[in-house]
């Protein structure tokens, strides 16, 4: 499908397509780019790429698919540090939770000719991080969103769609509007949640561990995940995740005034709107 | 262990003790009591109890133990149609997950002469209510937290320890007070979340069966409990339960200041203390 794919950043993302692109042939070879010496020493330990590089610049040149997996607020300096040596036809991609500010940035950079920046949001994540956990299957039966702009390339999309189905994904297509809108509310919202619930009851931490059940830790399970990476996710999409906050605060609220009130049979309405939601996702 | 024991309410939790109590051989006979002719002739059907009764005072005669495995609002009527029947020496307990109101009326109507009421709250429930959802491992390496009065008869006691640990249970010991305050934060305020979490996103059911991962499934799986059932417990601990959501509250007030205030390091070290307390917990 590819002749030189790069992957930049050998997270538990970036890794696991190392392994995946691998597996199934998607690319000639394989270069990884990695920050640091030490996690670029890890990374030609345990990954199967075919080289591993620590300047970007480097590590992008003669690539014709280049996947960025760094935190969502490193992108715009990785994009100033290899725009100029992309390949004449290079696609970009990414696979960040958040797309409005960086496609905004990438449609200013990237303006070579037949170099196409696409946005992705492979919805493929776990709570434990890094390139130890990666795995081959992460894609499998996930969907991920791509977020194209209205001009981009048709070449390009396609490209980018069967790359993504070939790892087992289902592609769904959305504006980087969009999408900032329905991932605040189905993904960064549910976190914020899990991690405030955590904090909450973090004093308790003894008790916890011996009176909860699996209930408790199916419900803050998510907020195990990397605080830094949410920390940027939460700063980058700041204006929609406060919008759906504001939502799920009047669900608190109308929650609590059916408790104070005694109005049982509103609460069992509330409680039944939900248990419907759980069922259909379940 | 027993002679006789009294299920009384034969749904996940109660028809789960007929199999455990029967699979480790502690009673040489076991009653169920059903609240409708459907339920008794189901019971009669699908699980091995040696007799199922609909009316309440017969179930219990003749007993050394009576479990009440009805929802907590219904208690206090139960206990009214079968204190009169109870056999001396009896020893009467229940699974529910409030226990304040239920004590304090247990030490007003229990008083013949060797009847004693201990609470009991096995904390082994699921999402997945009733009879037919029963297993018989249901109660293994789960903790159970007992209730006694001081005044509490030391025999029925170490019987009521005992019968929770054969079956593979952890017991605690709390004072009525302090369970409903736990059980408030780390049980009931978790499920009021997720409650929450899913009326909010329940106008975006398509979406988030198309596009949610993992995180949201798990985030709402307790929301899909027994609507009347939690509404109930809700009611029951009140008091309790809105005191533990003020702390949510407070809490998910914090996190949207530093959001909002762009307070990076003050967001990580946020989301860090709840990362710490879900690894204690995994």
């Amino acid at each position: 499908m590819f002749k030189q794919v790069t992957i930049m950043g050998p997270g538990l993302l970036g890794a696991s397509l190392v392994l995946a692109i691998k597996e199934k042939g998607l690319a000639d070879s394989i270069v990884i780019w990695a920050r640091s010496e030490q996690t670029a020493e890890k990374a030609r330990k345990k990954l199967p790429g075919d080289r591993v590089e620590t300047d970007p610049a480097k590590s992008v040149v003669g690539s014709d698919m280049v996947i960025i997996c760094t935190p969502v607020e490193t992108m715009s300096s990785i994009f100033s540090t290899i725009v100029d040596h992309l390949a004449k036809g290079c696609l970009v991609t990414d696979v960040g939770s958040v797309k409005g500010v960086v496609c905004k940035k990438a449609k200013i950079l990237f303006k070579s000719p037949g170099v196409s920046f696409i946005g992705s949001h492979p919805m493929a994540g776990s709570e434990k991080a890094g390139m130890e956990n990666a795995r081959v299957q992460l894609f499998k039966d996930r969907p991920t969103i791509i977020t194209p702009e209205s001009d981009c390339e048709q070449k390009h999309l396609e490209k980018l769609k069967e790359f993504w189905q070939s790892l087992g994904m289902v592609v769904h297509q959305l504006s980087s509007e969009e999408h900032d809108q329905v991932v605040a509310s189905l993904s960064h919202l549910p976190h914020l949640i899990s991690s405030a619930l955590s904090f909450t009851i973090s004093e308790q931490a003894k008790l916890a561990s011996e009176l909860s059940g699996q209930g408790l830790r199916d419900t803050i399970r998510i907020s195990g995940g990397d605080p830094s990476l949410w920390a940027g996710i939460f700063s980058e999409n700041k204006a929609q995740v406060l919008s759906s906050l504001k939502d799920f605060e009047d669900s608190i609220q109308m929650i609590k005034n059916l408790i104070s009130e005694d109005d049982r049979e509103g609460l069992e309405e509330f409680l039944k709107k939900g248990t419907l939601l759980q069922k259909s996702l379940s």
